[in-house]
């Protein structure tokens, strides 16, 4: 597979490209690239050429772009996924995954039952690692975009963010509701899918997000675990409404 | 939520049962319950019931098993995952997500790609540790069925020993066939879904699979982590069948 590398400020019609620090580490340190080697540049927002190596060092590495080509679709949904921030960094691998199944929003949230809170998250730059791992899952995946992650909020603020289109509020087997995403739902043109803590959701949580209009979802009769239930929640909902 | 305890050797009507040293370790020294303590003991069959501990040391515990409950549901379609032993811990993380989607049986194996052999995955004890895996999934995800985990074995014994029922393998965007569970494909009585390591399938690997009946099955046009892709398999397969 062609090395993929990041690089925002892609100009328009091929040249040359500086990328930063990250990805010059990337190159040159992890695949050990140097002068001449082969690689593909996207520039997150959708746009991806082929490019050679011109010069690298450790810290910065410029390419020559060349061809435009054709990166990996992005799905015809407008998929957003609002997560409760986990325990250590569990939440880095619900976000790879999430963006690996196409979403072009990332919206972090802190709940009742998070073990954590809005200062931490922030003294913590969370939401700059958050990026970091949004773009190397794109990189991974093949996307030539890379999603937006948002800052954290707090779950009442996601409601008043979050008003349109088609919201799903993934629930656990105990409560009542419909049980996979339902058949006679007509595909929307964007949803967000929200998925709590480790601890579940409070049942003041519930109402609140039926009351702005939120749907439930369950998806079988098993606790899933919190870090893998989104992308579990994102490939039902691709597979229901069969998504390319 | 209730503590679970795994003891295979349940008596069929309640009395007293004696759990082994892993279980009562949770227990005793993870949770800190002792005598009296309200759990619930299930059989790795699928019974389960309400139990009080009755004496309780570090590395025995024997339990009082009153009223018999109804665990988590079961699936209708039996499903099975075969999965490529992955680097690492990996296999864990997707054994992990599987128990809890409902598989009553994990096939492992060793492809082409796979940065292991079978010798070094029996030096290490791996299928020991992957039981005790599937074993903690139960636990947590409600089920009081704990899935088979057969002995790792190649990918050509894998397509020899699996001959009956739907078989679906997975494979990358670039590959050729339907993308997304096939509508038209009625629910199956039993399913056996394989995915591949890191590397994914060599070319003859995809074509002795087809040749024994599997069917190819895309989901999407992005890479998935070789680590989630089982369980994004196995809930577009329940979101199509309309799992509960």
């Amino acid at each position: 597979m062609i090395p993929r590398v990041h690089a925002p400020g892609l100009p328009p019609a091929g040249g040359i490209v500086e990328v930063g620090a990250d990805e010059a580490a990337h190159l040159v340190r992890v695949l050990r690239l140097g002068r001449g080697a082969v690689v593909r540049v996207f520039d997150g927002a959708g746009r991806e050429w082929d490019g050679v190596i011109d010069t690298a060092s450790k810290t910065a590495v410029r390419i020559a772009v060349t061809t435009r080509v054709t990166p990996a679709p992005e799905p015809r949904i407008r998929y957003s996924v609002a997560l409760a921030v986990l325990k250590g960094d569990a939440s880095d691998e619900a976000i790879r995954d999430a963006v690996m199944l196409g979403v072009s929003a990332v919206r972090p949230f802190v709940s009742i039952r998070a073990e954590t809170t809005l200062p931490a998250l922030s003294r913590g730059h969370r939401r700059e690692r958050w990026v970091r791992v949004a773009v190397a899952s794109a990189r991974q995946c093949g996307r030539a975009t890379v999603p937006v992650v948002h800052e954290a909020v707090t779950f009442a603020r996601l409601l008043r963010d979050v008003e349109d289109g088609c919201r799903l509020l993934l629930v656990e087997p105990g409560l009542s509701g419909p049980c996979q995403v339902p058949a006679d739902l007509p595909p929307p043109s964007a949803v967000t899918l929200a998925a709590g803590p480790e601890g579940g959701w409070t049942p003041e949580e519930v109402e609140a997000a039926e009351a702005a209009g939120w749907l439930r979802l369950r998806l079988g009769g098993r606790v899933l675990r919190a870090v893998t239930a989104p992308a579990i929640a994102l490939a039902a909902c691709q597979a229901v409404w069969r998504e390319t």
